[in-house]
């Protein structure tokens, strides 16, 4: 699909908003979905006049990660391009990830008698764990011919960057986590899956020691455990893909490194759903595609808190309207999976979503929501297939054959 | 996908129910089709808070056989995995089966002067059938060096093992039937269709003559006729690729065999099907899995019985309650194929299926049917995506990347 795609993709001046309701997908309490339950007049008038479905990020029953449920959206196969924890966690950190890199994601965690009593070093504050990482820094900047830089992160999670002086080959994780995921463990031993990985474990395991040397005194924070130990997986940048500018308008950082991964433009954005949109207007003239995420949508979600999650949801439909007023080509909104407050996670159920062009039937769906998009035109369809719906309906596609 | 859901299993103390009304699907006669018509007051009001949709066993337009109709709700790619007639039959009838097996789906025939003349031999009656068998194996146990044992079947039909001292290929039928499908012709000869086949085509002519020898004298059963001939094909088992310890509870043997094949646990079950749900509660502790077969559904639509099609639906409906009073947390009731009373035969048709479980959305169908379950959530899909989207429902499959 790709290639057809690519070859039959034309520029013009359309614009195409694609707005992630994180997580937006779920399901019944007392009768009514989140999106059911939600006051969203806007969208359900923008559902009657759109195309409306389903989308599978991953396929039937399967579950998708916040990385497979985005790269599915921008049109790339998940299963095709996996990508490791630690380079998702770096880039979302703002740490720039060449082909020279391995990234880590790592936990502050509190070890006695080599075991881990907390996985999590008590959750410690954001500073504190800021102030301790950087003292790192400035302890270890090499570990033999490698560079290595820390990027501190939020509570106890911060990542490392090691740069190697060649290349590596693009992998998902080859080299296994660090953390036993329990608690009364001894922290285990970055295990090496295939032949390159066994080059890299050394660096690992000397930073490993280096570090608790720092911290050792340290009340809670005094060792570190690895997880998503990753390079850069080898994914072909969205402009060329497509055809497209993109501007990422997100104010979560593994957003923002989702959407760096594809090569958009990733300008830190911080504040709220309005702050975002305020940054949509400001950029609209700039760039040809605008990917904008909400979070909050999936984090009540997953909180188990569906009056939460419903609120968010009521909120952006609020603030809908200043999107309809820039008038773009094609308006996408949707989610990158579902999280159904009933289940407190990611699930696997279809996610709903609408496309807003004039070239759609519409007439299908009375509101927009799990059931009513699933009367729609575009039936269930697997995530990737969205891309290319989208740039038809700017008009972006070439006619296929004569 | 087989090896992605693989990697995603994990398991818990869960309880899944599979129902398969055999051969549920219909076309409507006087407008109602079989399950319409049937009176299913359980069937419509679980279909109501249930994931309904239709499933395609195999391709569009493509009517399934029993086995690849089995397989695929087993969750196999029918066309990757294919099995002869022969080794279902054998399996079907409790005999072993091996990779070093042949086995042979037989007919007695009467022939006269070389040309068939009954391929059924006048359908004698098992008793019969069973005393001729037997002795056939008193006066044949091994040719050459391949030891052969006889299965006595219903009426006109028995099956052979031809056990070889070398394993052999899995293939399906690589060997052409001796049975000309008509009479007033002469038996074939076993053609074979590769090399390898070659080599057992000696044993089975030999075994073909010395029957003949046996039997001669019979004034019906004279003669037999191969089909289906067959080695075991390489099916992964059901229970490492789920993770689900199973159990099949069938009252014919052909759907015994079909479990056995993938190694499902297929203690023999006789009566009714009152018997067989006696049987679940018996085991319901001892399991994680239950495959309940319900063969008479599809009996009276191979026989163009519409009225008694329906009936057998209704009477499922009423042992329902039964079934629900387990509360598994994943119930399926579905077809293997249609076969409408109107076709008097399988057919294409996509079947009826709901998901009862938890985390569904339901709403969106009134009934048990084939037209109310295409208004619903699953949509049209392909059968062996049926049990990913089971394993889901049970939460037995880890999310899918980070």
């Amino acid at each position: 699909m790709k290639s057809l795609v690519s070859s039959l993709i034309q520029k013009n001046s359309s614009k195409i908003v694609l707005v992630v309701l994180d997580g937006v997908g779920g399901l019944p309490i007392n009768g009514k979905t989140e999106l059911e339950y939600a006051n969203t007049p806007n969208l359900d008038a923008l559902a009657k006049v759109s195309a409306c479905g389903v989308h599978m990020p991953v396929d039937f029953g399967i579950t998708p990660g916040s990385g497979p449920g985005h790269l599915s959206l921008f049109g790339y196969e998940p299963v095709e391009f996996q990508i490791g924890r630690g380079i998702l966690e770096a880039l979302g950190l703002g740490v720039e990830v060449t082909r020279n890199d391995i990234t880590v994601r790592c936990n502050y965690a509190t070890i006695k008698d080599g075991i881990i009593v907390d996985r999590r070093a008590g959750r410690i504050a954001t500073d504190k764990s800021k102030k301790i990482t950087e003292r790192i820094q400035e302890a270890i900047t090499k570990i033999d011919n490698v560079d290595v830089l820390f990027a501190p992160g939020m509570e106890h999670r911060f990542a490392i960057r090691f740069r190697f002086p060649h290349p590596l080959k693009p992998t998902a994780s080859l080299i296994e986590d660090t953390d036993p995921q329990k608690e009364g463990k001894a922290p285990l031993r970055p295990n090496p899956l295939n032949e390159e990985a066994k080059q890299i474990v050394p660096v690992l395991e000397k930073a490993i020691s280096m570090i608790a040397e720092v911290i050792k005194s340290e009340e809670k924070a005094n060792f570190i455990l690895m997880r998503g130990i990753s390079s850069l997986p080898d994914i072909p940048a969205f402009s060329e893909r497509y055809g497209l500018k993109a501007l990422a308008i997100a104010n979560y950082p593994m957003y923002r490194g989702l959407a760096k991964l594809v090569q958009m433009d990733t300008p830190t954005v911080e504040g709220t759903v309005q702050d975002e949109i305020d940054f949509l207007k400001k950029n609209y003239n700039d760039y040809d595609f605008f990917f904008v995420h909400v979070k909050k949508v999936d984090s009540y979600g997953e909180d188990g808190n569906f009056e939460g999650k419903a609120e968010r949801i009521s909120e952006f439909d609020a603030l809908l309207p200043q999107i309809l007023e820039l008038k773009p080509d094609v308006l996408i909104i949707t989610g990158d999976h579902s999280t159904p407050a009933l289940m407190k996670a990611h699930s696997w159920h279809p996610v709903p979503v609408l496309i807003k062009s004039p070239y759609v039937l519409g007439g299908l769906s009375s509101a927009f929501s799990e059931r009513e998009c699933l009367k729609g035109e575009l039936g269930i369809f697997h995530t990737p297939h969205l891309m290319p719906l989208v740039l038809a309906n700017a008009l972006r596609l070439k006619k296929f054959g004569a």
